[in-house]
C-alpha cells in the first residue's frame, strides 16, 4: 500500500472520524507553539485540519523545525476538540488530530508572500511567484471550477453527438482580422507558420468533410496590443454544425450556458434568453453588448426638440445626428461639481456637450430651459417619465457619438447610482449585426465578424446595392455588458464567397492566393453550416467574480505579453535563428 | 421548427419506420437510374439509405439533376423494399424511402477521387483534398472514436478528483531535448518564445502550486526530421500527481488503457500488465519496447562457446561483448539465398556477421560447427532449446549492437514467421530505465528521459561514483512493442536537481539562466510528485488499426512539415516581418 492510498483529505475530517487514525499529507498552513505543545494548521487542496504535535512523540524535535510552507507526511489520531476549542469558523473545527508520526518530506522558504485568500501584495509578485499565488484556497476554487466546467462543456456536446476534433496549431497566415503569431519553418526557408486566431476555416472544412457536429476547447492567439484584459493567448469553446439555421444553434447554447450558472450559482436563469437585434440595442442601449442588469434606456427626443429653440439640438437634427436623453432618478440633489464633471465624463467619448434638465422640489432647473416652451418642456419630461426629484440628460450629435457617449455615460451612472443589483446575471443574445462597416483608414469594407458570415436572406439585394446596410446572420451572447462569444451561420456556397471577398477588397487572385482551398472546398458539396465560439476565460472570470482573465489562468502573460515568472519571451541562441533562416532586425537598437 | 430538428439520421433508420415520413439531409453516395426511376444512396455521418425519386414527384427535374456529393435536403415515407431488393450488406438494407420532396442545398463537382473506404489515390492527393478524404466512412469512425476516448480520459481524471489546468503555448526556449519551433516577439525585439516540447514544468509547478492531481490532453511540438511517422505538432494525455510513488500511478494508468482498448475492441485486457525492468527488456529482446506478442527470446550463449574454438565468438567475449543467439522453429528449410539475405539485414544495424546452425533432419549444417565439440554442439542446442527443423542464429558483438541488431532480426523473422497474432494486444510496463546515457557528440550526459526524473532512492550513491550506472525512476508503456508513452518521478528537491544538471554539463549560471525559476520554485514546499504522458495519435492509431498517426489527425502535415490542403508554410507580407523584427536569412538562395 502506498502513503497515497491510504492518505485522508485534511478539509474532509469531521466529528465522525473520531478515534480513527489517519494519514495526512500537505503543507504546514502556520505553526503555534502554546504551553509545551505545537499546534499546525495543515492545509491541502481540500481544506485545513489542526495537527497537535505533543512533547512526548517521539519526533517532537522534527516537529520543532515546521515553519509555513513546509510539507510533511503526518500520521495520527483523530479527536474531537475540547469544548470550547473548537471553530466553527474551520469545516474541520470540531476535531483535531493528533500526530503519532512526522516526516518532513521538504522545507521551505520564508515564501514571498503569505498563502492566503486575501493577500495584500502587487501582482507582479502573485506573478513572479505564480506556484505561491495558486495555492490560495480562492485560486484552488477557480481551477476546479476551470475543470469542472471544460468537462461540463464536453459532456453536453459529447453527449449530443458531437465530435471534439483537434484542428492545427501551425496554420497559414491571412491578412484579414488581428495580427497573426507567426513561427518560422526550419524545413521551407523563407516562410512562415501561423499560430490560429481561431480555427474558423478548418472548423468549415470539417463541415465540408462531413463531420456534421464538431466541438473543440482550443487555444487562439492574437498578437494585439494587451489593453483591455487581453492575453496573447486565450482559450475559446469552438461549435460548428451543418444543415442548421440560427434557431438551432441560440437555443442549444442558452441551455448550456444556464445549465453551467444555475450549476455553480444555484440561481434560476430564465430561457430563452432576452433578444435584440443590433439596431435596437444601439437604439436602446447604444452599445451592441448593452448591460441590462438596469434600466436608464435611452430616450429618442428628437420628436420634441425639433421645435425647440436650442439651437445645439436643432441644428444636429438638421445636419442629420440624433438627440437622446436618459433619465437619471432621484438625482435632482446631485452636486455642480459632480454635474460638471460628467460633462468632462462624456467629452472623452467625442461628445461636444451634456445637457441635462434638473426636476428639482423648487421646479425645473436648466441652463437649457429657456429655450423651450413650457408645454416643450412637459412634453419633454413626459417622453422621459421624468419626476420630481430626477435629472434628464441629453446628448445632441452624430448617431455613433451618441451610442458611445451616451452609452458610457448610462453604464457610469449606473455605477454611480449603485443600479447593478448584486448578484444579477443578466443574459441576452444581440443579432441582425451589420455585415460589414466600412474602414476609413482603409477605405474599403472590413467583416464586423468575419469574412465568412452569411448575409441574411433577406438582405442579399441590399449587399449589392448598398453593402454597409446588409444585415448577417451573426448573432453574439452577452451577459452583464460583456460578450461572452459569438457567431454566424456561414456562407457555404462558392459564389457568395467570392463576392464576398470581392466587397473586402480583394482581388481575385489575393483572394485565391489566400483562401483558395476554402473556396475549391466549397464546389464539393458544402452543406449549409454556422457555429459559435464562446470565450472560456471570460466565463470562468464571470463565474467566479475575478476582476481580470489573468486570475483564471495558471500562467498568464502580462500586459507586455511575457510570463514574469519563467521569463518568456527570451533572447534564444543564434545557431537556432539560424537553423530557422532568420536573423534579428533591430534597427533602433543598432543606431543608438 | 427547423429542418434540423426534424431530421433523421440516414443511417438509423430499420424496418420499423415502415411507413413513417421522414426528413434526410446528407450527400449523394451515387445516383442510378432504372425503369425511369431514380435511385439514390443518400450517404450522412450515420450511414447509407436508399432514396427513391418516382417520376410522378413533382421535382422529378430536381432529382434527375443529382450528381455524386451533392447535398441535399429529402422528405419521403420509409417503406420495406420488396422481397429480393433488400440489401442484407447495408444495416438499412429492409427498407427505402420514397421521396415527396428534394431540395438541393449545395451541388458539387466531380471529387478527385470516389468517397468510399478502400480508395485507391496517392496520399498527396488525399492530403490535398482532405475535406473530401473525411468523408470516407473509415475516417468519420476514426474521428468518432478519437473523440470518444478523449472524453473517457477525461472523465475518468475528473471522476478521480483530477483538476484539468491549461498550460501555455508561447513559453520559454530551453537547450535540452529536441529543436524548439519558436516565436519572435514584437513587443520584446530580439526574443522569441517557444512553442512547448511538453507541458513538462508546467506541470511540476502545478505540484508546486497544490494542485496535487492535473491532466491535460495537450498539443505538443517537436521540429524534428519527420522521419518515423512523427508530426510537427502532436497531442498527449499528460498527467502529474502529487505525494506519488511509481505504484500510484502504473495502475492506474492500466485502468484506464485497458478500459478504453476493452470499450472499443471488445478485448479482454489482463490486468496488471507484465513489468519488465530495462535491463531485462534489453537482455531478452534487446529492446525498451519489446514486442512480445511472440516469443523467440535471446539466449546468451557466452558460457557453452567460450571454450570453443570460434575466434569470432571467443574475441568477442575476451573483448566483454556479447554472444546471443535465437532460435528460429521450423526453419531448417530456408533457403541459403534468404539465409544470406539475412546476414545482409543484420549488416545495417552494424552486426559484423550472423552465424546460425541448421537442425535439419540429417543433422546439423552450419559453417561454424567445425568450432565447436560435439559435446558443446549439444549443449548450446539444449540451452536454446533446439528441435529438429531449427535454425540457431548468433551475434556475436559489443552488447549495444547485439540488441540492437539481434532485436531488429527478432522481429523481422516474427514478420516473416508469421508469428504475430492476428489482433493480439500486448501491453507491459518497462520500468527502472537509465538516468543518463553518454553523448559521444557531445561528450557529456544526457538525461534518458528527461532532467527532472528522479535517480531510484539506492542508487544515488551510485550516481555520485558513476553517473551513468543509475537507474531513473521512470517508466513506459508499451504496447505491441510500440511506445505508448512514459513517465517518471520527478526530483523535487534543489539539490538534486542540481546535481543532475551539474551532471548534464551545465554551468550553475547556465542552469539557473535555464531553469532557475524551477530550481527557486523547489525551495518553498515542493511535494513529491510524478505522472505520465501518453501520446494521443499513436494510442488511436493503434486502437483504430491505421498504419500511419496522419490518418487520426484530421488536418496532418507531410513529412517536409507542410500542409497540402492549405499550403502551411508559407511567405507572409515584409511588414508582418518588420514588426517581429526579423528578416529573412537565406544565404544559399541569394548567392545562387
Amino acid at each position: 500500500m502506498t502513503v497515497l492510498s491510504e492518505r485522508i483529505e485534511a478539509g474532509s475530517l469531521r466529528a465522525n472520524y473520531d478515534g480513527q487514525v489517519v494519514r495526512l499529507l500537505g503543507w504546514v498552513q502556520r505553526r503555534r507553539d502554546h504551553g509545551g505543545v505545537i499546534f499546525v494548521d495543515l492545509r491541502d487542496r481540500s481544506g485545513l485540519v489542526q495537527v497537535v504535535f505533543n512533547p512526548e512523540i517521539p519526533n517532537f524535535t522534527t516537529a520543532e523545525r515546521l515553519r509555513s510552507e513546509f510539507v510533511v507526511s503526518i500520521l495520527g489520531r483523530v479527536r474531537l476538540r475540547p469544548e470550547g476549542a473548537t471553530n466553527p469558523n474551520l469545516p474541520t473545527g470540531e476535531i483535531e488530530v493528533v500526530a503519532e508520526e512526522l516526516e518532513i518530506l521538504n522545507a521551505a522558504k520564508t515564501p514571498a508572500f503569505y498563502i492566503q485568500d486575501d493577500v495584500d501584495v502587487d501582482e507582479t509578485v502573485r506573478l513572479k511567484y505564480r506556484y505561491l499565488d495558486l495555492r490560495r484556497p480562492e485560486m484552488q476554487k477557480v481551477f476546479k471550477t476551470r475543470s469542472k466546467v471544460s468537462q461540463i462543456m464536453r459532456n453536453f456536446f459529447d453527449s449530443r453527438g458531437f465530435y471534439e476534433i483537434e484542428t492545427p496549431m501551425l496554420t497559414k497566415s491571412t491578412p484579414e482580422g488581428a495580427r497573426d503569431y507567426l513561427v518560422p519553418s526550419r524545413v521551407h526557408p523563407g516562410e512562415f507558420y501561423a499560430l490560429p486566431q481561431s480555427p474558423q476555416i478548418f472548423k468549415q472544412l470539417l463541415m465540408v468533410s462531413g463531420m456534421e457536429k464538431y466541438f473543440q476547447i482550443v487555444r487562439c492567439f492574437r498578437d494585439e496590443d494587451l489593453r483591455a484584459d487581453r492575453q496573447p493567448e486565450f482559450t475559446q469553446l469552438d461549435v460548428e454544425m451543418s444543415f442548421v439555421e440560427v434557431e438551432d444553434i441560440l437555443p442549444m447554447m442558452e441551455e448550456l450556458i444556464a445549465g453551467i450558472f444555475t450549476e455553480f450559482t444555484g440561481k434560476d436563469i430564465p430561457r430563452p434568453f432576452v433578444r435584440l437585434t443590433y439596431k435596437e440595442a444601439m437604439e436602446r442601449f447604444g452599445s451592441d453588448k448593452p448591460d441590462m442588469r438596469f434600466g436608464m434606456e435611452f430616450v429618442d427626443v428628437a420628436e420634441v426638440v425639433a421645435n425647440s429653440n436650442f439651437k445645439v439640438f436643432t441644428d444636429t437634427l438638421a445636419k442629420g445626428g440624433r438627440v437622446k436623453g436618459i433619465c437619471a432618478k432621484g438625482c435632482a440633489g446631485m452636486p455642480r461639481r459632480e454635474l460638471d464633471g460628467l460633462v468632462e465624463y462624456v467629452h472623452q467619448f467625442g461628445a461636444k456637450g451634456l445637457a441635462y434638465i434638473v426636476l428639482g422640489e423648487e421646479g425645473v432647473k436648466s441652463p437649457i430651459a429657456k429655450f423651450f416652451t413650457e408645454e416643450q418642456l412637459q412634453e419633454l419630461i413626459s417622453l422621459m417619465r421624468g419626476e420630481t426629484g430626477d435629472i434628464l440628460f441629453f446628448i445632441a450629435d452624430k448617431e455613433s457619438v451618441v451610442a458611445e457617449a451616451l452609452g458610457h455615460f448610462r453604464l457610469e451612472l449606473g455605477k454611480r447610482l449603485d443600479l447593478i443589483p448584486e448578484g444579477a446575471l443578466n443574459f441576452l443574445w444581440v443579432t441582425e449585426f451589420p455585415l460589414l462597416e466600412w474602414d476609413e483608414e482603409q477605405k474599403r469594407f472590413v467583416a464586423i465578424h468575419h469574412p465568412f458570415t452569411a448575409p441574411m436572406d433577406e438582405d442579399l439585394d441590399v449587399l449589392k446595392t448598398e453593402p454597409g446596410k446588409a444585415r448577417a446572420k451573426a448573432y453574439d451572447v452577452v451577459l452583464n455588458g460583456i460578450e461572452l462569444g459569438g457567431g454566424s451561420i456561414r456562407i457555404h456556397k462558392r459564389d457568395v464567397q467570392e463576392q464576398m471577398f470581392e466587397l473586402l477588397g480583394f482581388t481575385p487572385e489575393n483572394a485565391r492566393a489566400q483562401f483558395g482551398f476554402l473556396m475549391d472546398a466549397f464546389e464539393y458539396g458544402t452543406p449549409p453550416h454556422g457555429g459559435i465560439a464562446l470565450g472560456l476565460d471570460r466565463l470562468i472570470m464571470l463565474l467566479t467574480g475575478k476582476d481580470t482573465i489573468r486570475d483564471v489562468i495558471a500562467f498568464p502573460k502580462t500586459q507586455s505579453a511575457a510570463d514574469l515568472m519563467s521569463h518568456a519571451p527570451s533572447p534564444v541562441a543564434d545557431k537556432q535563428l539560424k537553423e530557422l533562416h532568420i536573423k534579428t532586425n533591430i534597427p533602433d537598437l543598432k543606431t543608438k
